[in-house]
């Protein structure tokens, strides 16, 4: 493999000493950009996007080509587990995921397939090698899955939600039933995340998008049980290199402390979440990813390196700070606000590392 | 007036002893009862439901006919007061509000009006009256309105939204615009609420809806500022008899602290909030009302109990909590699940309060 040119971002999460803090930004490779729209369309099908590692490695690398940033990250999406799985997904244009058969019973639960990686899941395999190669050490890859919890959301739900009627249902009135899809979504992401590292992913991370929607006592059971059980059975030193995990729960801010013990290196924290206040609470064990409100986007430059100044000086001095906006871009985004981000983030930066 | 007949969710607002734990349920009045969509329907559109004091009137005492709760409230939407402001408001059929002349600039702001609440809020204060005086002294009255910002999302986007793209623009790009349309909105909701105490609400509730999609510190600037100016502007004596006053911000769990000093009798909880944690947050100095996960209702009775258990369990001993949810009711719930829990918060309370 070829030597990492640009190695802040892995320095940062494993808490080392870095010369500026590096950046990147969640779903960077995306509708915002004109030349990943165009490829959308070349693609026809979202799904067919994600299935195309030619094309998944195209759009992973054009964010890089526009703007200066320290890592890169696997075009892809968290459903090809369910659609490998036995539960295939649909993504019906504006409309968002769909999933035709939904898992609602014992039988739904059994019948569902842990996918071996480069049989089933080939096509990411083979994204991750392609982009590790076109990368040619330029900055590190990222390879990710979404949490357990999340990734039954829409099993059961069968699409989005806003309330999660049928999941929740399904973990107050029969918890075992929903402790047996977990582990089987579990064992699959160990597999998926494994798979993802012997194919050249240098960091991984693991989005539960829904696990904010829990209570307290279920956030703990239903949702980062199993996210620490992922972590403890990835292959984390890989040849020479040991790949940090990365573990973001949106909305999960009144649980950085138990978060913290899970086993991650690195916490991603949305918007809402103070950096200043969230680094004292973890006692500075993990590093910690984020957080700029995606909105600031919507302004303009000077009102963008504001904020990053902000932020910066929020999580203060010293390593252990990756910067990253709270959650996924927004599609209606002008790039060149994204630019005056990412020349922020290393233009302030370096007085946080003296 | 007519002595109270039940003034046990008063005197939890207060921290004074009660003998059970009083409930009531966010969205009481609403859909998931047949009577409602009954009214409704005589009513035609939403709006001349929340604008008739006599149908208003009707649907905030059908729940009380079924269950046995220990408190009413008004019947009405949080968007009467921008309607009144100057920013009519539809609700057009399965879509959510419309505001059809968003507030986007400084003479947006300046052309609304600080509404009369007995002249163009007549509706509301007239139906405040007609409840109290059908009530006769059964359970108190809760008045409320939304909060500022929640006000001001709707209006400077001019519906409902998942991003907040408008408001946030606002707010980050000029937050002394944003400034002013709250300040015009406080004024208004602070006449609005003296408006319904004046008229017989015995206790109010700020709905801070969607004060948690904003930072930690806009949180503060944008958000608890202004309700803590409404609150501290409230003719809370009346006559010999105090009015609590209750805030609620879902999504707020990072910020109780913050919250137990606004001033505020008792703070809403939504259902991620661990009870027990928040009370040793707030050092006993609020009551807090809440917060079971409205999804439990769409399970059975006795699941329904168990979590009730859990609940009062959470809070433990002695006074100071009220039961609701931890968010307004789901339209497709079951009324008998309702009764379930009614009864089971005042079976299982007792043993709380000895």
């Amino acid at each position: 493999m070829t030597e990492l040119k640009n190695d802040r971002f892995l320095r940062a999460l494993k808490r080392e000493p870095v010369d500026v803090t590096p950046v990147w930004i969640m779903r960077q490779a995306g509708r915002y950009l004109p030349e990943y729209r165009k490829t959308r369309e070349k693609a026809g099908d979202f799904l067919n996007l994600c299935k195309t590692p030619e094309l998944a490695c195209e759009v992973t690398l054009q964010p890089l080509d526009r703007f200066d940033l320290d890592a890169a990250i696997l075009f892809s999406d968290i459903l090809t587990v369910p659609d490998a799985m036995g539960t295939p997904v649909e993504f019906r244009e504006g409309e968002g995921p769909h999933i035709t058969k939904p898992v609602r019973t014992k039988q739904d639960v059994e019948s569902l397939i842990i996918p071996d990686p480069e049989t089933e899941l080939r096509y990411v395999m083979d994204g991750v090698r392609l982009i590790r190669n076109e990368l040619n050490g330029r900055v590190p890859l990222i390879g990710f899955c979404g949490s357990p919890w999340t990734l039954a959301t829409y099993m059961i739900e069968g699409h989005g939600s806003k309330d999660f009627v049928q999941p929740k249902r399904m973990l107050y009135e029969n918890p075992e039933l929903m402790h047996s899809l977990l582990e089987k979504i579990s064992d699959s992401l160990i597999q998926y995340l494994n798979g993802q590292i012997a194919a050249g992913a240098q960091a991984v991370m693991i989005f539960d998008t829904w696990g904010g929607c829990l209570t307290s006592r279920d956030y703990i059971e239903f949702s980062l049980t199993y996210m620490e059980k992922i972590i403890s059975a990835l292959d984390r030193t890989h040849g020479d290199q040991y790949i940090p995990v990365i573990m973001f729960t949106k909305g999960g801010g009144q649980w950085l402390e138990a978060m913290a013990e899970s086993g991650a290196d690195a916490l991603g924290l949305d918007w809402t979440i103070n950096l200043a206040d969230a680094r004292s609470r973890v006692h500075d064990t993990v590093a910690l990813q984020g957080n700029m409100d995606p909105a600031v986007l919507y302004t303009n430059p000077d009102r963008i390196r504001k904020e990053v100044q902000s932020i910066l000086q929020s999580y203060g001095h010293g390593p252990g700070h990756v910067f990253n906006l709270g959650h996924g871009i927004h599609p209606g985004i002008d790039p060149e606000n994204v630019a005056a981000l990412v020349n922020a983030v290393h233009e302030l930066s370096p007085e946080f590392h003296i």
